[in-house]
């Protein structure tokens, strides 16, 4: 018999909604339900993506270029999509993933202002176009974010942007969730974390159903 | 008074076509002339392209997929550009440097197949189209070229690669300069270093006429 092929789900939110915290619930409720699930995140995810994410997030690398930044993650995702989210989902497995392209339009995109047309362009070609069957956006106030990955010691090259970036990176989540509804579910990260699970794995109901 | 601006020169050719020592041969020449000169090499040349070289040449990452070489590739680029080689010329040096864009169609584009158009796209936003002004192409038998290699002990990810290979980067080279006479030279790198280094300067003569 011929393998179904997996689900692929995202994570994704600004700094401290989150994501981890959520990736981990989820986790147990999916592999719970007898899913075979591959866990994975990005910037990262194969030896190729780690390392170019520890440029990424380089502090010392001040002067990084907007078009730097926007091809080290496009060369971290075009090889975690061959190596393991392809793959996996092929074999009949559930790929959990922090984070995916609809991070590059609200970071490098709503972010430092890099074109969406050469996103787009990017996507079509480096991830052959490869969209999740489902995106988890926790949505939180920046301050809010803030507050609560500021516990967590030295903030990287991102996390030290200005409020104005984060807006902007929250904004570009809306827009494209609100863009694309069949595919996002919004949920609003100020709720309890056993909240947050519970409209996550709410998501999840017509997935569960259509792989059985 | 307005600066004039630097000329920019780069060095293409297979493995051991005799790059990197031409290019000091050429700086003692052009030096010589009181050129303020501005070494450089991709990829690297910045702390973040010297770190994205690491990732490309590493001989650990068997299987590098070709879109993620090409992207980590115009990542260290589109720094160069913007770090390095732009200020300087901008500023009235002018820039050698071993390997540029003509690399990407002749490696990426040749050697791996990645489409023609992919890697215009790239070149015309992440360099902003930046061309150098004269292109010196080592051209050399591959068997030759991999010979003088062969001395320098562990090979790199992409010297590790088949005849056929830099058969086919040998070719996208000499078609290109053959598409672009003006800005390329093709120098016949079975000569002498002497005379190899002779027909460089001489295919310099007209940018040293243009900026004095
Ligand atoms: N729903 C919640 N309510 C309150 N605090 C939460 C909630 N979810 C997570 N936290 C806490 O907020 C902090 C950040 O959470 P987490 O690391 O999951 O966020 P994240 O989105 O993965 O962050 P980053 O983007 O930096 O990776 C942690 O201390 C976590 O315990
Ligand atoms: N014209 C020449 N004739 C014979 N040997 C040469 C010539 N030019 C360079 N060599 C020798 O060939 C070897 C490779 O030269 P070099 O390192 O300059 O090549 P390269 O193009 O920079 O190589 P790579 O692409 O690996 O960086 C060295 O040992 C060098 O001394
Ligand atoms: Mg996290
Ligand atoms: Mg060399």
């Amino acid at each position: 018999m011929t393998q179904k092929r997996g689900k692929f789900i995202s994570l994704e939110g600004g700094e401290g909604a989150g994501k981890s915290t959520l990736l981990n619930g989820l986790r147990a409720f999916l592999e719970g339900q007898g899913i075979d699930l591959q866990l994975t995140r990005e910037p990262g995810g194969t030896p190729l993506g780690e390392a170019a994410r520890a440029i990424v997030l380089d502090p010392a690398l001040k002067n990084m270029s907007a078009e730097a930044e926007l091809l080290l993650m496009f060369a971290s995702r075009a090889q975690l999509v061959r190596e393991v989210i392809e793959p996996a989902l092929a074999a009949g497995r559930w790929v959990l993933c922090d984070r995916f392209t609809d991070a590059s339009y609200a970071y490098q995109g709503g972010g430092r202002g890099q074109p969406v047309e050469r996103i787009e362009q990017l996507e079509q070609w480096a991830t052959d176009g490869l969209r999740p069957d489902l995106t988890l956006l926790l949505d939180l106030p920046v301050a809010t974010g803030r507050a609560r990955a500021a516990g967590r010691g030295d903030a990287d090259r991102i996390e030290v942007e200005a409020d104005g970036f984060f807006e902007r990176v929250r904004g570009t989540y809306r827009a494209r969730a609100a863009a694309d509804a069949a595919r996002f579910r919004v949920i609003d990260a100020s709720l309890t974390p056993e909240q947050v699970l519970q409209q996550a794995i709410d998501g999840t109901v017509h997935l569960l159903e259509d792989h059985a």
